[in-house]
């Protein structure tokens, strides 16, 4: 069965957009996946199709209306399927969330635009408000693009049989090893000796040792969990490295 | 002077893909900002047009070659312009670093593909590695155009004067607080009293308090370093509000 997406918006025509190229694209193609962008502007009830009006208590931009959104998300809504709002009032996106979702049916996304939904939306539909990042941006479309390649490239066939998948960012709570390729030598750089050993234990230490030294450097609120779930770990046993 | 941003890709044909369109569009249009997507093939020596190479150590997927993408990104350079590459190993992008970006003459982005750059690049190249959040996508394409699109609506004339700007997510580091707007009363929910009183300092303390209460709910990570941060202010002061 394909992993069928609806995304709520006031510009569908940025979509497939990038997600209609390259692996992506051609999953879709493939029918592994479909795409159906709605114009959340067609479930307005005036002749000015009107979706937004001003925040109650002053201040800048316009505020997106519960009620005209529920109507729209009402008509899209299938059992079992999760319903997300991209926000940067949401939960940080995570890779675990990531493939909860391409486990599932599929995923509705609604996208915010200007000051965001009418908050009464998220007490009476059961949306969740989902972040991709600290940071602000023109609206919720680029969040669903990420999403949706995110999940995409999870779905059984995507990747195909070469592909890693497990051995990535994040997927064992640490940054990924660093990687290096041919030439050997460039401008005086080598590439490090182990790597070129054969030797697969030392590789495989080298490897896990640099995924940690760099997790802990770049990273330390992601080494703080990390160290602190394998601290909460059945075994009871610390088992830093240090 | 307009804001000049540099892509290089194995994907050209995804920019300006949603970038093209609404804001980011219209500013594009009037020359506020130019996008140029450069192929990162065309700088291979060989007749294949090879930019990757197995990955030193063995494992699956492939890795961009250092020697390649330097040609690429010597080509692109300029000075005074910061030079990023999307990477889950990298950075978290921040508002704050959002900022930054926008108010400099421009920025050239590297997309990684496949299992990303042979990692000698970062060191004799002045590159960051920027990640978007802690999850994995397809390319970094996506993030080139989270990144940009983030930046755009910054640069003057974008937003118009109408924009807020200031009173958003992360810009006070806390969450924005919630939104509202009529009807007022929607499903037998009516927009919170406070709002509807023409009292504003009433409003702006619920909209302090309700921030800072979402912030610290939703976000404590946010919220500890917004409360670090306090406490380590000129004044010397604690300003906690309990």
């Amino acid at each position: 069965m394909s992993f069928a997406a609806t995304v709520l918006t006031l510009y569908p025509e940025m979509f497939p957009g990038p997600l209609g190229t390259s692996l992506a694209g051609r999953a879709m193609a493939q029918g592994i996946w479909s795409l159906d962008a709605v114009q959340m502007r067609d479930f307005a009830t005036d002749r000015h199709r009107s979706v937004d009006d001003t925040p109650a208590g002053g201040g800048a931009g316009m505020v997106l209306r519960a009620d005209v959104i529920a109507r729209a998300v009402d008509a899209v809504a299938r059992p079992g399927v999760p319903m997300l709002a991209m926000s940067p009032r949401g939960s940080p996106l995570t890779q675990e969330r990531v493939r909860a979702i391409a486990a599932g049916p599929g995923v509705v996304i609604l996208c915010g635009r200007f000051e965001g939904f009418d908050e009464r939306l998220f007490e009476a539909r059961d949306i969740e408000p989902v972040s991709i990042g600290d940071y602000i941006l023109s609206g919720g479309e680029m969040g669903a693009l990420v999403l949706l390649d995110a999940c995409v490239r999870l779905l059984p066939g995507v990747m195909g049989a070469a592909s890693s998948g497990v051995e990535e960012s994040f997927e064992s709570g640490l940054l990924e090893y660093p990687h290096y390729t041919r030439p050997v030598e460039w401008e005086g750089r080598t590439i490090p000796e182990v790597l070129r050993s054969g030797d697969h234990a030392a590789i495989s230490a080298w490897r896990k040792a640099r995924a940690e030294d760099d997790t802990r450097l770049r990273r330390p609120d992601l080494w703080e969990r990390h160290v602190g779930a394998r601290v909460k770990s059945p075994s009871g046993a610390r088992q830093d490295r240090d």
